[in-house]
């Protein structure tokens, strides 16, 4: 049975709400708690003053509270706790706050200019990672680079050369279960906390980093997560809560649950806007020679994600196509908005939409067909990736088969205002990173898996008990999993990054051989055989080819026979940590093995286009994904299903507005998403390369089929209607634009 | 931070009461429950009906709540859940039961003869484990014989013979915290446990054995335990609370704690009253030809842990001697009274009283020094026990030597009134039983141990965390125990038997030293060395011999890199099992290795007695036990010193008093127990024979010292005033009575 964060209840739990800044950059002068202390039912009440301490995952640059000035309209200015929500809200209002405002900046290009106003004047002085590359005295957090070839060289060699520029739009993550968490501090000091994070060890490492405690001092339980796609990833409401808990009387657990509203533009995430330049060079055989690609990525006003994800996206700049010379500067730029982190895929959908559209204007450019045009450029097994990684387990020109085949790209005569569209994808998973599993027997002989990976409804329970109970020989049914519990269940770095049936599949994987094992010499004394003779299958070990001397699984753990328990325990462990690679070189981008693994995928759209509204109708989506081997193909089709219905309503319709920083249109009124009524058919693909490293040869599907979604349907409109639409979302109003335009 | 079962407080957790039999036997004709279920605030009324279902850790014969016929005063026949206990109790007024009352049976010797009334008439019918024999027919839930040599022949060869009866009365455990339990059943029907009980898994074994579940439909989560004694074996309150809670509505918890007044009569255990004969024969010389011991144990209306612990106490029938012909017949017997289970010991504290007092007796009638008496016969290394046990690291000796020489045995002249007593005692463990562990390494080099051992006061988590450091290389400050949890800390039979220690204690050495090689394996990728070169000191890795090449052990696991985790996550797992004995012969008591190790230890007591008033004041005991080596040498200190605590209390003021089956005495105003001004001077000493098995060397410190203590105070009477007490406790009214017959 799932219990999500908004479901867990505590006795004597109190509700937390938070006061929120009105204004998008201002030093805070004074805030004035009295009275709201003062009201019935108020518990406790926190400001900036009472922890000045930062976190975050990447650059420690956000507070806990705000302490010296505020950064964007939300940030987090003082909270309440109190015996019910209602209570708290009345109290926030009895909080005065006294502000000096300070010069804003919302443009993130006008935000890299030397003048403007510093969002973060200490930003060299933040802890950040190892990885990220603030520039000095600016708003820059992180500035990714990758110099491969001689770009220059590469244009002189060209025939053609395109340039153009992206846009993509603020769009949130709209998950059904807002983030919430419980915290509670014991009269020792150790913290506990309950959350809905897509982390629990994350959020532990990232708590004790910034409040200077040994990792033990603090407890994370994982909830069932009601989606996330990476808006859950890192620190959001732990850090308001801890507060609070800390502060109240008798140890009372403090709950925040943010409302809808808060989703939308405060202590939550969006992702990323992106401005995304792209120069590309292709001989007149449709060799790509050369690409130049600058990417702007605003990150609002706290780093959060945002390092990471500008990395990921800029290692997947070329596109999944050999490009031989190509330099990327990628920036991660603050700006006095909303905060902008992880979202499935990490960057990827950006820049697939600048590269992939590109990719037709080439084609057409030299004549080619654009599926054509891929298969030429796409990558091989062996090719050479844009951080220098000998590529291996390549499917990509396989997908892009699949997807042309199946919508019927070779198929029909032209019809008006119908077009066809394709797009490619690829992307790579962080690395280094671990994950560890332990598996323990049960005297009936079933079986529980210990994983701190978090199920949000992408199926990884499911995967992991399918991995643990092929390699045990057990029936599903007779294995459970458990977790997460950073007190119990062992390390794992993230549910994220499309991971986990990869690297938590692996470590469940050993953990299952390793009990596999014991239970095996164990069996082995009973049945007077050899280990290495045994098999078990649903349950019944057996001596091979002697299949009536057998044993059933449960007949071997203890306690099988009451109080005085002959049989042993059985228990086992498994890690797997994707090493052997090196960091990459802040110059160049160079390095060994940057992603353990990299995903490949292509979709097809054919689209509708009414030339009197500019209604743009897409009637079918084929994705194909190289899944490298699907451990259960119903949950991998779910897995593009999902990811295609986001694509759609991401790239025709949702559209976060801000004006001078705040939010227009924080609710599900006026942010208009796709509904079930919007999906076109759906043909899912699975592509099966088999990775030499992941369990069974399977890779991740969690983000992949979301990033070639919007540039395969503007490949369409464009086929349709002859219109190009450089700006996400393709709305109504661009299309009849562009077609008065294009005349 | 110890959070006790009475402090687990859950949102919407419900109280639960429960009625209680007013008569010893009769059948329930019928239970109205209706106008209790009228009243505002109560969830939920049972009864009998609603779950007609047996449980039972040796035997199945205790109903969940009374459905054909009650069997004591106290017996539970209808519960409550309510929104407070006050609801709940005034619920309780309102409910109508009609009874027809049966003959009751109150003295185990009537109980035992074949025309006693029959407390449970099917007793052949309920599952039962395979150690335990009840007599068809009778109230004999279980007969345990040891048949070795030939006792009559034994006596013949004697030229002593003696025959004593010796009783024991009804005492308590008195633990601080009463019997907690909460229940909660789920949507999907999951039971989950939280339970001050001694075996979580014990706990969740038993609930699904009996309601016929697969284990993992439980989870049983374990507490703080504030005091046990044994008395928290097996169910307890946790089957009147599940009752409840699979009928009340929205999945609310229900919790029983019992008042103390139910911890003396009612659901909770108390110690079996018993009667042993024992005939010894013994030649000129002193040398111990013969023993045949009669033991019965009342056990009250339901078996619970009387029929292991008649087992425990038979096995010990020839005390720590050397006794070639031995008969034991001991009678496990059900009467209508308070329900006899565990209590520290199981069993030994009753027989030693007998064994012990009989020693003093023989030693007397050959004219020898009492010590010299226990020298000349105490077991030596590769000794045969009575269950046929070539015994190892047999400590009894350097035991009674070491405690004489502390009480100044063989110093100074009589004093009147004076006088000097010595007892000794051994005991086996349960076997085959098994223990395992899961150790976890964090980011920052820290570790958790996972182990379902219980606390409960005795220091286990401070013996297995110095095991985990020790093995590991750590500083103790480093390691933290996690636990107990079925759903996540593995498998532990059960923490008693003085079994923890030794059991867990070399799982937990195992799953430490499965980390270290991993740890140390990761570290000689780094050191460039041999694994088996390296050491690890207070968390320093270091090259053996090069002490400068080193690595901290927080830099080997993953995640201490921050986001991009280099490492890899360090886990271990460990498992002990002591098994490669057999069953025990139902009829002769002879196998292979019933106990993989067994206690020794030996008390001296110096009184003093008030021959006026009869009064008994214990000056000082000293306390010698043969502990294999002292893990933590203060708290085995801390265990002896609580152990002759208790037995002072229990050898001269405690007894639960009953009449016709009622408690006369069920609360502490009543029920007397020593306070601190009531102890001696207090002399423990640790014997280490370093036992081949243990960890370390060590064995078990949690019961043994208890057991010596009543007979070397009345030994140490009769050395002082000449008049030997049989019957436990030894009040001024027996002595004096005693003083006036002996004249």
């Amino acid at each position: 049975m799932a219990l999500y964060a908004t479901d867990v209840k505590f006795a004597g739990m109190l509700h937390g709400k938070v006061l929120r800044s009105p204004l998008p950059h201002a030093r805070i002068l004074n805030v004035d708690t009295s009275r709201a202390e003062h009201l019935t039912g108020v518990k406790a009440v926190v400001a900036g003053r009472d922890l000045r301490a930062v976190y975050g995952r990447c650059i420690q640059d956000q507070p806990y509270y705000c302490f010296d000035k505020v950064r964007y309209i939300g940030d987090a200015v003082a909270g309440v706790a109190a015996v019910d929500e209602e209570t708290a809200e009345e109290a926030l209002d009895l909080i005065r706050v006294e502000y000096e405002e300070l010069p804003a900046v919302f443009d993130p290009l006008e935000a890299m200019d030397p003048g403007s106003p510093l969002i973060h004047e200490n930003l060299m002085e933040y802890w950040r990672g190892s990885a990220y590359f603030p520039v000095q005295g600016t708003n820059i957090c992180n500035h990714f680079k990758i110099r491969r070839g001689n770009a220059e060289e590469g244009f002189r060699d060209a025939n053609f050369i395109s340039e153009e520029t992206f846009h993509t739009q603020m769009v949130q993550h709209c998950h059904l279960e807002p983030h919430g968490a419980i915290v509670r501090v014991d009269a020792s000091g150790r913290i506990f906390v309950w959350t809905n994070a897509q982390g629990p060890y994350s959020i532990r490492g990232e708590l004790a980093r910034s409040l200077g405690l040994p990792v033990n001092k603090i407890r994370v339980t994982g909830t069932y997560v009601g989606g996330a796609f990476g808006g859950k990833s890192g620190l959001k409401v732990e850090p308001l809560c801890y507060v609070l808990a800390s502060k109240v009387k008798n140890n009372r657990p403090v709950r925040i649950v943010l409302t809808r509203e808060e989703e939308f533009y405060a202590t939550s995430v969006v992702r990323h806007p992106s401005i995304i330049t792209v120069r590309s060079g292709v001989k007149r055989d449709g060799t790509l020679t050369s690409h130049r690609v600058r990417i702007v990525f605003d990150t609002g006003a706290y780093a959060d994600s945002g390092p990471v994800v500008i990395r990921s996206c800029g290692m997947a700049a070329n596109g999944p196509y050999n490009v031989p010379n190509i330099d990327v500067d990628a920036y991660c730029v603050y700006t006095n908005k909303t905060i902008a982190g992880s979202f499935r895929g990490l960057g990827v959908p950006q820049v697939m939409w600048a590269i992939e559209s590109q990719m037709d204007i080439l084609a057409e450019r030299v004549g080619m067909d654009p599926v054509e045009f891929r298969l030429k450029n796409g990558l091989d097994e062996g090719s050479i990736s844009a951080t220098g990684q000998v590529l291996k387990g390549v499917g990509i020109k396989e997908c892009i088969c699949k997807a042309a085949e199946a919508i019927g790209w070779k198929e029909g005569g032209r019809v008006r205002g119908k077009g066809r569209g394709i797009a490619a994808m690829h992307k790579s998973t962080q690395t280094p990173t671990s994950s560890s599993a332990f598996i323990k027997l049960n005297e009936d002989g079933t079986a529980e898996v210990l994983s701190s990976t978090v199920e949000m409804g992408q199926g990884s329970n499911t995967a992991l008990i399918q991995i643990a109970a092929e390699e045990l020989g057990f029936d599903v049914k007779d294995v459970r999993i458990v977790g997460p519990d950073t007190d119990v269940t062992p390390y794992d770095q993230l549910t994220g990054s499309s991971r986990s049936t990869f690297h938590m599949g692996n470590a469940v994987k050993a953990a299952a051989a390793d009990a596999k094992q014991q239970l095996l010499e164990a069996a082995a004394d009973v049945l007077e055989a050899n280990p290495s003779d045994l098999e078990v299958r649903n349950g019944v070990i057996s001596v091979k080819g002697s299949p009536h001397r057998k044993l059933l699984a449960r007949q071997v753990p203890m306690g099988a026979g009451g109080h005085f328990a002959e049989g042993r325990p059985i228990i086992g462990r498994g890690t797997y940590s994707a090493s052997g690679g090196t960091s990459l070189d802040p110059e160049t981008g160079q390095g060994l093995n940057p992603s353990v693994f990299w995903i490949y995928g292509a979709q097809a759209a054919e689209v509708e286009v009414d030339e009197e509204t500019g209604m743009v109708n897409v009637l079918k989506v084929s994705s194909a994904q190289d899944v490298g081997k699907a451990i259960n193909p119903l949950n991998c089709e779910q897995q593009i299903e999902g990811a295609i219905g986001m694509g759609i309503s991401t790239t025709l319709m949702e559209e976060l507005k801000l004006e001078k920083g705040k939010t227009l249109n924080p609710n599900f009124v006026d942010y208009k998403m796709a509904t079930s009524l919007d999906m076109p058919e759906m043909v899912p693909l699975l592509v099966e390369t088999l990775h030499e490293k992941g369990p069974y040869g399977a890779k991740g599907i969690g983000e992949p089929a979301l990033a070639p979604t919007a540039p395969a349907i503007a490949n369409a409109v464009y086929d349709a209607v002859g219109v190009r639409i450089k700006d996400l979302p393709i709305t109504p109003e661009k299309v009849l634009k562009a077609l008065k335009e294009r005349g």
